[in-house]
């Protein structure tokens, strides 16, 4: 299905970076939801690029608008109407030029060379084309839904930047009320998402380093989801894991992605891996989550943990070894415009609309779509 | 779709551990493709268990039939028909009974409790039944097959245990001609495939030590593709990432899934993590391989590079804490009954399988049903 | 997807009719489920040939095994699991050599010649391979499952012979209970589906006539659904007319498919076509029902109606003119064999299981797996 | 999938009739495809109402406006780049008021009783809504689009009024030149499709006769393709039928879809029905084609031939029958505002599009997403 995923709740997304706008259709929502837009708002705010040193300084408005599929009726809120959203976000910021010269010479870590061996030269080639993080602007849009959704049902989920540039913020809190009240900081967190204060300084100090230096850095985003009742999922193809991950991938940047104690748990053996069960207040709880919440793909009503590894941007400024296509040798590249020293903390909230999508999705497939409202049971 | 992945070419599985059979229903193969059972056979013989201390005592003859899409004209090879192909193995040797006192105590680190929560306690709870590593070995055999497929359109595929138990094995080599003869040796070898002989008889000292202790042991399988061409994938929702993560993370026991550098390029900056271009012989390669073969979600021509974390067998002798769901209370449970110490050696050829599906269907979205044939170009 | 179809509940069809076996793979469905082996039985031998006349001399046993998604516990009969439900039908009464000399002689109104083209000579020709009838064995035992399922929650489905070899069959009732009574007459019915016993005896009797000659007929098959709530389906794409056209259009010899009245609509202007609501008991009704409970691909509540238009069979034993495709000429063929000379009265069976599964996959994505259960709201 | 359809390529369609846009998004289309927007614009002006007695007074300009998927490089025609085409047309000639008396108001054989069933109130109601014929807007540019690329390859497509208020057309030549000079014909025509100049005179004046009394009719679209090559389409569940069928469905209005003699098959005898084959120059031909061109699900290369019915529009002036849901009683409705008295010669480029979309994806699953490119093979 290429640019479209999900089963009972489908999401499909489309633009470029420099062309007229990005976009994305969301379906399978249930009628009447209620849209908040100042929410909306508020996610593209936090992924939208500032020109302060941490990130591009192409600064986008990035509003949204709904072409179909929401309707303020007289007196009410804008609610879905229960018929496919469109949303489309215009692209004001462009400068094509910046990308003439690099028609024939690929960037190093970017997909310019293997798209043009996908799209035969005929791609839109500029600042990425669809390959850019630009289009994530419809993800966050319409993740920024599927998160609202799935709040008023209970399920709440936050980012963090886990490590930048090598420097690790503080984990997520076991204990689960004050891993929740952790949640709703990075929710209200406008800028840079870290639990710890002062590792978010040092990090922003290493990111402005790297950027006086030309250079970029990168990272790990570390996401929890509170509240996800257990026996969501399927074993095999449509696992939790595997579904999330497909998204998760589908982010540019993304080169890994794991959960619960991911790769940690290849070093452990078996006693120290498997969480014991116990009971609490008769409700079945694990000692540890090293599974992150997960088992066979299935929910367990623990904490949902993953982490994605983000490379560090590949647009620098220091000069890299290329091949000029055109002249069929080697050269030299020295970009120049405009381009993000670090991404993390524009990419968490990409991050927390893939998972909200994901969620929103199997829960969907097992309760159905009118399970999305409000109130409805279970 | 639950239990069916894949769009140009698709995958169904069934089964349960201790059911009459497991099986797998492959559509989208071109007719006329050799049905090589001796390789069939040989990868089926590799995942196979021979309770020789590093694997369970639950033997299978794992004897594949096909019950359609494949004919075997008068005096010719067997061939697919181009309908799809349904194959099933019996399961033979079954001790349901080893389970039933499991009946209402999960176990840890398994999908018991999270399946109980879906299937409200209908689920076919023997031995994990649906959930159960043997459900892999249908997996296999259709894996087996698109792996030949892919052979004769000259794309290489071979996974090595990189770690076990902690100890690592050799890295891949990065000259490709090196890599090749890896790929080959690796798919010769028949029982514990590492590139490094001595680090393998440590790996399976570690196991067998393991396995005196009632533990068990977890690692990283590494995968290598040559011969991918440059172009194959899909920017967004079918990176190659996203559809192989996918299909990989369906694999019980998976919790990580990374791609070139992975995790590690999370530590780099971008003047060392992007992979220079150079031209080599006419023929666009880069000079380091960090981003594993992918840029922007779509193959560069470079070696498709992958790792998966495999936790422990969650089945050990050990005593362990959970609950007794009928008594309502904490409880300690000691298994008996067969289990593997390590599953890594088996499952390299499950992550074959996969990987070998997953790039199947990629190719064949891009290049159509008949380029599958052997002769057929592109 | 080729040989699957469905999104909440997927079902893939494999098998040729010269193979070892034909069968299916349900997926979707909720664990917990009553599996009536006796109702299942029942359909398959309503579909069943009888060697009498009516219908081909090849009679098999079709014996429904069940691989996988189904389990008895203790005491207890048989529900499903929850996991993907397999199952196949051998093909017992296989007679390949019939077709050993057609393999270059397609004959007319057969796939065979298509099925060539497609692929390639290297399809399994033999009685049409994955093209025959015979497949729809498996489509019979999973539809009576989804049938059973649809029945517990109040939908009831029944099938007559409309017309059959230009003999018109008594029209469905108007009026609900009637109508309720004949649905559960034509379920009861075990050989030759109609309303009007004397249409059936003058049916069978054109029958028997044109198998005298050598020749066979076809006719219209009627389908009335009862019960099912407005609201299902969607607009565009996944209307109910689609679904279910997509599907019966699946069945071999379907050539035409109308729902309500039709073409009959065609005919009309919108004053005699429109159909008046009105209120019956503080409930929308409608008083006619030329939309055949239809509106914008929505179910309104009212019955819903459909026809296919169902091809004579092509095999007869009349002399006709076809091609050698290896001489390159040409050519006069007479068809021996055991063949059908009408299909209808088996085949109203495979229609009532292809309503039945369309309309528990739209059931079920807007209702979510677990409604499927018996007591489970709405 | 509810708005998306398609394997290979995809659309996904969007908006609603007094909305701020419809849209559509196809994606699977290779890199490099001309779009020809004079082509687009044509279809666009044949389906456009003109307010001139055959058609509503609600005139849209229609404009299509690309908002991704395609470039036009310095000096060159605008071309696909290969990643997803999103298009949107603005509704400019809204008129909500004329709804806003209709909320509680269902219009017989419109959908908004069963909309307000699935959507619980909450739809956008106004004209329709997403239900609208206003949505098929979309379906046109696009399938525009996908018939540009068809014709490169040498497949024609035309669709013509067979029956319109009960008046015959004149039938589709049997000869294929004869047939294709029709084809060509159909397509420049702009505004009363037929192949009998008389005739289509004659379904004027009883639609204008029709609309003087306030009413409407309805008809039959018949389309031929020439140039389908043999081979083409899947048994079972992707047949030709199948995946048309279910596209034709998805246009408002249509109620009945048949292949080849359809319904008329059921009224023959085998003898009769089968289309006997024989050799034309070394070609493979049948010498009737009761069959449409499609034997077993997949074309035979024969023109493929289907009807679709279409029932009369449901917005007539007359006074109808109705309930008013608020007071709960039965009423009486007098529509005022704009209706199409016929929409035959308008949804005839509908029907050319959704057919046109069908096919390009069934020919893009064999022969791969490349092929599509002018001068590729086979």
């Amino acid at each position: 299905m290429k640019n479209s995923f999900g089963c009972a709740v489908t999401l499909t997304i489309f633009g470029e970076s420099h062309g007229p706008a990005v976009g994305a259709v969301l379906d399978g929502l249930a009628p009447g939801l209620l849209v908040d837009e100042g929410y909306i708002a508020a996610q593209m705010d936090k992924r939208r690029a500032r020109g302060d040193g941490l990130s591009t300084g192409r600064t986008e408005p990035d509003a949204v608008r709904f072409l179909s599929g929401v309707l303020r009726a007289p007196g009410q809120p804008l609610r879905t109407t229960g018929s496919p959203l469109a949303l489309v976000i215009e692209n004001a910021n462009t400068r094509p030029a910046d990308y003439d010269k690099l028609k024939n010479i690929p960037r190093p870590g970017h997909a310019d060379y293997a798209a043009g061996a996908k799209y035969l030269g005929f791609q839109d080639a500029r600042g990425g084309g669809h390959f850019s993080g630009r289009v994530t602007a419809a993800l966050v849009a319409a993740g920024a839904l599927c998160q609202n959704v799935l709040a008023r049902k209970g399920v709440r989920i936050g980012t963090h930047l886990a490590r930048c540039a090598g420097i690790p913020d503080a984990p997520f809190a076991e204990e689960q009320a004050a891993l929740a009240a952790q949640l709703d900081a990075l929710n209200n967190e406008q800028r840079f998402a870290v639990l710890d204060a002062e590792a978010g300084e040092a990090m922003q100090a290493a990111v402005r380093a790297a950027a006086a230096e030309g250079d970029s850095v990168g990272g790990v985003l570390e996401t929890a989801v509170l509240g996800l009742p257990a026996g969501v999922g399927e074993p095999f193809f449509d696992s939790v894991e595997s579904v999330l991950a497909h998204l998760l991938f589908g982010i540019p940047a993304v080169k890994g992605v794991e959960f619960g104690a991911g790769f940690g748990m290849a070093e452990l053996q078996g006693s120290a891996a498997n969480d014991p069960f116990h009971l609490e207040g008769g409700q079945v709880c694990t000692l540890t989550n090293h599974n992150g919440g997960i088992n066979g793909g299935v929910s367990n009503g623990m904490p949902l943990i993953l982490r994605s590894a983000v490379k560090p941007t590949p647009s620098i400024y220091k000069p890299q070894q290329t091949v000029d296509l055109a002249a069929g040798e080697d050269t030299e590249l020295r970009l120049t415009g405009r381009h993000d020293p670090c991404i993390l903390h524009r990419a968490r909230v990409v991050q927390d609309s893939a998972v909200a999508f994901g969620l929103l999705d199997l829960l969907t497939q097992r309760f159905g779509t009118l399970w999305q409202r409000e109130g409805e049971n279970p």
